[in-house]
């Protein structure tokens, strides 16, 4: 099954097994993968797989962050002039989801969630502890957390909406469009901070 | 398996044969469910399934219309002064989900059509051409199907979030909380009008 010839090391192998599990998660959903058909998919031995990442829900949940990274997803937040900080994070999150006729991995991981009990938990965690938290801890207004979380609803809903149900008029709308229309939801979620008018007549 | 020993007339019988598939489809998926699965639970004959819904793809077409009927849908939206539609389209769904430690069977429909491309597409086409046209139709403002398309991928979200993944700060809002929060978003993505700040200090 050797692709190319050359030998991985370690961390290309590493990436290989989690696009594999990615795939997989994507296509069966968590409660049908198995460890054994993600270690077939990346071509290894499934003894390598749990040396590398132990069991399902720890390879399910180095998936997740490698996908949503914390670091990444709180520094689109907070790194920059805090009236943009919705935009930046509309932008960070479609850049996540990739082409809109070819989604990435995270429509996969959030398919997971929505299916799988376990998978959503550790989604939960993820989010919550790791993400929201964080997200939260830059917009110190009156309720932080509950904001992030109607922020991170309105995120996964257009995950939803435009890369799994395809709702047309989403699926026409380029990012330009969308961030002209959601961002300004974001910033109100993230902050309070009020939504002006669209400029649509 | 009779349950009570009456004989229930047809009508009683599809809304039982609706009811089980509603749970199948909740339980095991789009893909995974079938007519005769569907049949066993309702303790019917699984050709009265078909000679009731014809196929599959009927009978997750008519589960789906029974939940978010769009007459309902449209009349929750139209049905009263326009400032408020936001918040009442929020409330007929907020309604048509359930309680977040018991939810009906409407997770169970946007759970199938994240996971199947057919269920999908059966979503998307109830949707787009009986709901959100109808919707639009009451808001004819500059772009009334993407409005009305940014509302429902804020509704799935929600469903999503708080039902599935069930991320602690949505779990433990309550409907008015949910309300005060949301419906201002619904409201100006049907309308385009302003969101006013929160009264949270």
């Amino acid at each position: 099954m050797s692709r190319t010839g050359r030998r991985p090391g370690p961390s290309s192998t590493r990436a290989e097994i989690t696009a594999a599990a990615a795939r997989r998660f994507a296509a069966a959903g968590y409660d049908a993968t198995s460890l054994r058909q993600v270690a077939a998919d990346a071509s290894v031995d499934p003894a390598l797989v749990r040396r590398f990442f132990g069991d399902k829900e720890q390879l399910f949940t180095a998936v997740a962050s490698a996908l949503i990274d914390p670091e990444r997803a709180v520094a689109a937040v907070a790194g920059g002039p805090p009236e943009a900080a919705g935009e930046r994070l509309l932008r960070y999150f479609l850049s996540l989801l990739g082409d809109v006729s070819r989604p990435g991995p995270l429509l996969g991981v959030i398919r997971s969630a929505v299916t799988s009990e376990h998978a959503a938990g550790l989604l939960r965690r993820l989010l919550a502890e790791q993400v929201l938290r964080e997200i939260a801890v830059s917009f110190p207004s009156g309720r932080p957390e509950f904001g992030a979380a109607l922020a991170a609803s309105q995120l996964v809903g257009l995950a939803v909406a435009r890369y799994a149900v395809r709702l047309p008029p989403l699926t026409a709308a380029d990012t330009e469009e969308l961030v002209s229309a959601i961002a300004p939801v974001l910033q109100y979620y993230l902050t309070g901070q009020p939504i002006s008018a669209t400029e649509e007549s």
